[in-house]
């Protein structure tokens, strides 16, 4: 596939989501697939999974359908997967643990290169197999070393001073767990925000909204 | 405001956005807004600021703005946020204790009244006010306790375990990390997903593709 001028956001986040159900089908077994039998299974229609993969050149020949683990491939050449991005874990809490383990274990783009935190019990003690290394040390590390992407495992006022420090050293790519709006202050960055808060409250709203 | 029949999932999802942007706006002091300054603050436009709003019945005086603390609340109320659902958290290794830390500390719908873990070693423990309990008592626990939603804190294989013991109980809510797709297999559920992998996976494509 090749990749053509403007692709849309929600595209760019149905990819992800290809890949996923990709490979759970793979795993079954199945080699082939129609794009009914694919939109079926996503809760698409025929018509979106042909518009996305047009988006990229165009994949499969029209009634034969996709061969999965071509289009898997495929998929995963298009988000990027073998670039192995170099990724810092700041903050090393539950949730930074988490994130380190989840983060070694599945194939996701990234790979986990330094992980810093502010507590004195915990810089010094290993995760994965690195060194949780002392906030102080951020700026430097990330000058001397290139950081293409930072995981904000703190909280949101932490997260707005930290972003500024990082971004003042060019980096600009950022995984954001903290309800700080990293975008509110910066416009040239990519950035995926996981703000738990905003899907609790669409549960809440979901749930209240089944029971009037 | 009052709500008309149907609710899109775009609208719903950018519910909390909007009760999370009011609420930075009004710790600045800012007591009214009009629908442009918003739509600025939140990357949307005024008049989809005023569709969406309008979805509840319409808010606000045209040409006189928002009042930012009555907006506030009538978002809360649309949310529901005032509902204290009751929740239970399936396990409690790092990510499940940060969730619990988390939702303990920030107000979003829900309320933590039990835990639940397979290990041996965290069975008895402390998690916020509440005694970790043994996953074999879950569904007994869901049986006489009304439990609104199960936060699924657990691997893919043993959240599709587990959803379905609690989906043949009546529990139809869930805040899912794992990245067992839970909609592919219940159709009558609500669920909220937060698949790291593929937030991972966005992002990784959105620096792949600056680089092209």
């Amino acid at each position: 596939m090749s990749r053509k001028q403007y692709i849309s956001p929600a595209i760019i986040h149905r990819l992800p989501r290809y890949y996923r159900y990709l490979s759970i089908i793979e795993k079954e077994g199945i080699s082939k697939i129609s794009s009914k039998d694919l939109a079926d299974i996503m809760g698409l229609t025929s018509s979106q999974i042909r518009q996305d993969l047009n988006s990229f050149g165009g994949f499969g020949q029209q009634g034969y359908g996709y061969n999965i683990s071509e289009l898997k491939n495929e998929i995963s050449s298009i988000i990027g997967l073998n670039n192995h991005f170099k990724a810092i874990i700041i903050g090393v809490g539950n949730l930074g643990k988490s994130v380190a383990n989840y983060m070694d274990k599945a194939e996701n783009g990234f790979e986990i290169v330094a992980c810093f935190d502010k507590s004195d019990d915990l810089v010094g003690t290993g995760l994965l197999n690195l060194k949780v290394q002392s906030i102080n040390n951020l700026v430097n590390f990330c000058t001397e070393n290139r950081i293409d992407s930072a995981i904000l495992c703190i909280p949101s006022e932490e997260a707005k001073q930290t972003v500024k420090a990082l971004y003042d050293i060019g980096i600009k790519s950022f995984c954001n767990f903290s309800s700080y709006d990293i975008s509110l202050d910066y416009r040239d960055i990519q950035v995926e925000n996981i703000h738990l808060r905003d899907s609790l409250m669409s549960l809440c709203y979901k749930i209240a909204d089944e029971r009037i």
